[in-house]
């Protein structure tokens, strides 16, 4: 998907929502385990009872991997479901020398039909560049992350400035605002300026809303720009509002609650 | 496998070469293509054909998650192929937040039976945690890399060291030399020295000997520890030596080759 449609979508919806597919067979409601393919079944209700409130997918492939091969057949019925009209994000933090992040751009974007995919900074310019350049197709690199260990390497001072901050400033020159975003962690309001100081354009991807503690009206204040320019994700939040039969529908109703709350901003 | 154990066997084969599995249907010999699983029989016929020189084969994820749920069925049943004595490394560069890292744990220390993970730091703490604590498992932490992208952050000055060094000397702090090890890259070899300032006990697996172009010689001299501690890993070079019929027996001489070079050493 193109940044332009991307926007047209987010405008229209009034609503920049992301839901976090992080299916757990722990945590689905236990009538879904009578299926074939439970993980299936639960995202397939799951989209259908939220599609009309949010304009992105966010897959986190570790839910898929941690049952193998079933896992990952799983992962491609859920992405071959997804409505073409939603913005499909391969959450996996990927990041390797470049003829092997090569393979894992060719496994999302190519084969899974992904429009996006996370990826870890560490090995830097040649572990990126495979995932920029391939049309309608983004790298998401992690800037500044939600959890607590985003204090331990990500916000050294690297002379003047934090690491995330020049990760940013580095990786902002091998794509464009067309091709590449950035995570930042809604529990990270007050850096978020910071952020847009280097990268106005750039659309961010914001987990943290929700379970993890972060403030919506903060990521909205701080990080929105001219074309909104934001993606809030939700997972636990939506997805396991409740674990009754019922569970689609507590699930739209929070999904709709999180949308109207961004539709005060537009 | 424990660290005695993982020693011992290095000790017993005079050699500490790990054969990284990077299977690529174009790069396979095409005689292959006509089996129904081409990757696992490709993988089968190295793995035969090398065991006797090496202790250690590394699963590169990329090439397998390239051909979706179908290439997570070839590396389940590489990864049961291997003989019990070899250390298994599930080389996926994984890291994310806590309940997400779990999850890939899981997936590849209890499911599929990997000895060992590497690990992309970048996250911090609690994105690592859930890789070390659990026997005989072990988390390899990247410091530092192979590639050209490892100047971008991974030799930052932070004060008066390197990034890498930083990483490193946080993350051994999360876990012991029994349960975690560092990637640096053979192409690094005046950075070792430095590296084993700060860890002269823990364990370092060494891609980048061979068609990365680091040197064997400086790997030994400055890496090794009175445990060797060393795991140095050839791919390309290895299992790409021919793409005739012949493939598995050129692989062999190959690893033959790199081991007994590696003898010298003991």
């Amino acid at each position: 998907m193109n940044r332009a449609t991307l926007i047209q979508n987010i405008q229209e919806l009034k609503s920049c929502l992301c839901i976090g597919l992080d299916p757990d067979l722990e945590k689905i409601p236990p009538h879904l385990l009578a299926f074939e393919d439970p993980i299936f079944e639960f995202n397939k209700a799951i989209i259908d009872a939220t599609k009309e409130y949010c304009v992105s997918y966010k897959i986190n492939t570790a839910f898929y991997e941690v049952y193998g091969s079933k896992g990952w057949l799983s992962l491609e019925k859920t992405i071959a479901y997804i409505p073409k009209n939603k913005f499909i994000i391969a959450d996996a933090k990927r990041g390797d020398i470049g003829n092997t992040s090569s393979q894992y751009a060719k496994a999302f974007f190519t084969n899974m039909h992904c429009d996006a995919i996370t990826i870890a900074p560490y090995m830097g310019e040649d572990s990126v560049r495979p995932f920029v350049g391939e049309k309608e197709k983004w790298a998401i690199v992690l800037g500044l992350t939600s959890n607590m260990g985003s204090n331990d390497f990500q916000k050294l001072k690297i002379e003047e400035e934090y690491l995330f901050e020049t990760v940013i400033r580095s990786c902002k020159k091998w794509g464009t605002p067309e091709n590449m975003m950035f995570v930042i962690g809604a529990t990270q309001s007050e850096y978020i300026k910071k952020v847009r100081a280097i990268i106005p354009e750039h659309f961010l991807l914001i987990p943290g809303v929700g379970a993890q503690g972060g403030s919506l009206d903060e990521v909205m204040k701080f990080g929105m720009n001219q074309d909104i320019g934001l993606l809030i994700n939700s997972s636990r939040d939506i997805i396991y509002a409740s674990m009754d039969v019922n569970f689609a529908e507590k699930a739209r109703e929070k999904a709709a609650t999180l949308s109207k709350l961004m539709a005060a901003y537009f």
